[in-house]
């Protein structure tokens, strides 16, 4: 269609590329710009642009940090347990995490999953670096927190193999129904693994 | 929480800004971009700057030009007749309708409608340029097609008072079941138009 000028098919092109924006939802946040302050435009320009230049990878867990910044303030803090790792696969799940503000140890990103059909292999993975810190032997536990899917299972499952030798307790987040859900909606591999994983109560 | 670096948060924030994004598909698009290439952020950043300083409106119909460009490519081309002018809300619902392809006429774009409540009045909206085409003499129906809405409705009540005294047919867009939809899904307004407006068949 010729009828709209290039910068506004631009931008709708631009925003289609982003994750769980389709064409509809595009060109209705660009006819909400056009009509908007250009000040919202300007602010996300310049917070994209300055994205990665200002951003850089802890160099111990490989969360987020500021540009220049080599280790995070987690890592860098002294009251977050050092003998605990807990082992995810995006920054996003760090923030997950901190938000039940229950977890006092340490993280360890692992920047995606193992995935033979994409072509990841443990090498495109902080795998190599998770096992240089436990090997240095402060680390007590290790909590594989990896999503639990198909490929979560499968890299925790390679995590805990290459561990193996070690003495370091390895766990796996608890599956089972999620708090304020319903049995009736629960899919049947959740409610097996609720019943496998059954507790005392009282215990 | 001071875990996440400035550049991230202000990035979430800038995205949190634009209509039907929460926090969660802010920080999800986000982190997205944190992991891909610099080109998607970087595109998407330079479309933003270009928005506002590369399009302009149309002087006869108010619909989103080129910049420089004074007169649209509807309003300028001699295939689209100039005795029927479409009054819609927003340059996206031109779109719609010419996604349609079964539009031949002229537009006429409101920017928004009347809401008292928004303190939106009919000088708010490009409302007399509509009524200085219509008086010009070469209009033979005006068709209001503003948002089956409450306000839509009101604003399509006002230009129709307006046009009054004129000689124009002025024609508002079906109402009825959507093609497609379900009886049962369909609300109670929706059915009662779709039973008044009830056609014979066969004619």
């Amino acid at each position: 269609m010729p009828i709209l000028p290039d910068a506004v098919q631009n931008l709708t092109l631009a925003f289609e590329r982003l994750p769980g924006i389709g064409p509809k939802t595009a060109s209705r946040l660009t006819f909400y710009l056009l009509r908007a302050p250009e000040e919202i435009s300007r602010s996300l320009a310049e917070a994209l642009l300055a994205l990665k230049s200002d951003t850089g990878l802890c160099q111990v867990c490989f969360n987020i940090t500021r540009a220049g910044q080599e280790v995070c303030d987690i890592c860098a803090s002294p009251q977050r347990d050092e003998g605990v790792i807990c082992v995810v696969e995006e920054p996003l799940d760090v923030l997950a995490l901190e938000r039940t503000a229950g977890y006092f140890g340490r993280y360890h990103v692992l920047h995606g999953v193992l995935s033979p059909i994409e072509g990841i292999g443990p090498d495109d993975l902080k795998i190599k670096p998770l096992l240089e810190r436990v090997k240095s032997g402060k680390v007590r536990e290790v909590i594989l927190a990896t999503n639990p899917s198909m490929e979560g299972d499968a890299t925790a499952l390679y995590i805990q193999q290459q561990l193996a030798n070690s003495k370091v307790r390895i766990t796996r987040l608890a599956r089972g129904l999620p708090v304020g859900g319903d049995l009736e909606y629960a899919d049947q591999n959740t409610l097996l693994r609720a019943l496998a994983g059954r507790q005392e109560l009282g215990s």
